[in-house]
């Protein structure tokens, strides 16, 4: 295992891109049995790994890092069982990859068909918890596909430990080690050349701040998966149920604050905003929710503390427990609003009018456009997919969550008999 | 129409997106009327686009212009009759905007669906052919999206005429002229600030050699389509009926020596070089086809006029009547060669073994590989598309020819009953 402490990174992408061939003829049952070895050998090593992550754990606590950064970096036996018995779930998923569509003999005897294939080698930038770690190796490896993963610093050792064991596994099935590689060293620069390594990454997916997306949409050779940045929008029209309202709001903001699906800003009609917004301020109040409002909603709202709102408090992911909220004229001045300020996540509607419902859904372009729900069902899990690499918010090869089929690509296969083109 | 001659492309960017927003609520109805109608306009104003045409050649006369580019600019009234016809091809091709799959009620009642939308806004810089102008608006608008076109500067009267025709039919449709816009300036710094509109423009197409190609992967922060630069190899197995394979092997060079799926290099099992090489110089000789050949065909064809390859002839695109020829002692060893050398776009093998047709096809990762046919098939015609975006020899989104349908994206849809998230 000596590569995962090298960084000659174009030898690490000549490794890996050899390593996707033999990964690319394997059979669904081959994979199977590697993931199967896969989660034996972590159950085999829950000690040398909790030990390892116990090494970042007490280097963040050195370090002085934050109560909810170290509670991320955390492992225990718990955990890791739950990232082993995550493994159970993916394998039971149906593999992508060797199905064929568009099959058809054309005019002139040629039979053509497009082939579900791997993507190749896939290369991962990630920050803070390390299942990500396990559950892209074991993701990328169910769809034939080798990774490159390169974690955050507070990881190290706990990524080291979890890939060494992915590539004892790999070893012990007479698989190349190098289908699931580790950058160990946390030279930054190291991230702008993995960007480049076009000749042997086929597709880089940043899990990670708006930063770390900038920096690979800036610097990337490699097609970029861009995503995970959600700034979500509910438009409250004025024909909702406001009865039935207020649960979903309340859902979308205070279930899991912390995460891309959760609402960042609430815009509601004018014609209920100063019957509707006390009340749920109310409700926002018990739940610890800060907002920050256009003039009108400070006006509505003179006995609540209200921040006043800018483009720039519209522009922000809050990632916490604090809300947006404008007043606007009608359902236009929403979704103009929603252009302007949305990352492309998820977005909603409230309201029991037919038609403003599908012109909601007609006009707004972003993964996820809901009616009459909560944003916080933009995930894999919650639409049926069975795995989430990640949540894209760009448009091309995926959109919203993104499953096992997003690790593919296609070939187009033609059988002739010494055939030409006429 | 002043837009054609503003070179403000932030601006050029929000006209297209206002403009996306529009279109991507036709039906396909409304889109058939403006192609109708697009194609009137032509009709109308074949006069002064041959005019406008006429400045162009008239230039690139004067700049001292190969007679095979010249070609490649001049529009005449039957070309342009042509482009004209195909318009009413594309009219009656199925709109791919629109359809939902994957739909499903999940357990908790949210109703689910993929719906396809058009991309929005796509940026397509290309070179020489005006037809261009007009195939890439037309296959833009019938599916939703806007454009902002660069073509070159050799073609720039053409490229002008062609648009405002474009343009005033929109405008004739009560739809907004910057759903198709020209930049007309040949600064060549705006194709670098285009590359980097990603809060307008949502893809990038570049159709042009490999210098623009590579600008566009180190510099657009848009995703880009790589494509159309077809190093393509066919590999002659011990196994083929060497009777029928000259055909195939001149097919692919000769018969449109030009374009992306033209073949490049010729991989040859040894066991049939000595006996078969010298009868397919001779009929290559009788095509005028050079030879660039290995050691090993040297030597073979000591009778004939063969260059010694070296690494930098089998790392080019011919696009001309040259052949690269080289000796393999196995099929291993040509998927190697294959690896090392290929763009990703066409490969081929010729054998009536099958174990080794399955291999290949396994082994080779091509947007397209045949077997026992010509690389020339590669297109979207040929494949029955209908109509060609272009070529992709990347693996995300789309991979070979695209069609319609690679310029939409989707949606996931949502529609509850005011329903949160457990």
């Amino acid at each position: 295992m000596s590569n995962t402490t090298n960084v000659n990174l174009v030898q690490m992408g000549q490794q890996a891109k050899a390593a996707s061939f033999i990964l690319a003829t394997l059979t669904a049952q081959q994979k199977s049995t590697l993931l199967q070895a896969i989660s034996q050998q972590l159950s085999d090593n829950i000690k040398p790994i909790l030990a390892a992550n116990n090494q970042d754990i007490s280097a963040a606590k050195t370090n002085g890092l934050s109560e909810a950064l170290i509670d991320r970096l955390l492992l225990d036996e718990s955990r890791l069982q739950g990232i082993i018995d995550d493994i159970q779930n993916v394998i039971q998923l149906a593999d992508p990859v060797g199905k064929e569509s568009a099959s058809q003999v054309l005019d002139n005897g040629l039979r053509l068909t497009q082939r579900s294939v791997p993507l190749g080698v896939v290369g991962v930038i990630y920050e803070a918890r390390p299942n990500v770690t396990v559950d892209i190796a074991v993701l990328a490896l169910k769809t034939g596909n080798a990774v490159i993963l390169r974690g955050g610093k507070e990881t190290l050792h706990s990524n080291k430990a979890l890939s060494e064991v992915i590539r004892a596994a790999l070893v012990s099935q007479e698989l190349p080690a190098d289908a699931v590689q580790l950058i160990t060293s946390p030279d930054r620069t190291l991230v702008t050349e993995l960007l480049k390594l076009d000749q042997y990454v086929d597709m880089i997916i940043p899990r990670g701040g708006q930063n770390l997306q900038r920096l690979c949409s800036e610097q990337a050779t490699i097609p970029v998966i861009l995503g995970g940045i959600g700034i979500c929008h509910l438009y409250l029209d004025s024909a909702a149920d406001l009865s039935r309202s207020t649960d979903v709001i309340i859902n979308a903001k205070v279930q899991r604050p912390t995460v891309c699906n959760a609402l960042d800003t609430l815009l509601i009609h004018q014609d209920i905003a100063a019957q509707y917004l006390p009340e749920l301020a109310k409700k926002l109040a018990s739940q610890q929710v800060k907002i920050v409002g256009c003039d009108n909603t400070q006006q509505i709202l003179a006995a609540f503390d209200v921040t006043l709102a800018d483009d720039k408090s519209y522009a922000t992911e809050w990632l916490s427990l604090t809300l947006g909220i404008k007043v606007v004229p009608d359902m236009d001045m929403a979704i103009e609003h929603i252009r302007q300020f949305s990352t492309g996540h998820s977005e909603a509607i409230l309201t029991d009018n037919i038609q403003c419902a599908a012109e909601f859904v007609n006009q707004v372009d972003s993964a996820a456009v809901y009616v009459n729900a909560s944003t916080r069902f933009t995930d894999g899990s919650q639409f049926g997919l069975g795995a989430e690499v990640a949540v894209s918010t760009q448009k091309l090869h995926a959109r919203g969550p993104m499953a096992l089929e997003a690790l593919t690509t296609y070939k187009w296969l033609a059988w002739g008999d010494y055939t030409s083109r006429g």
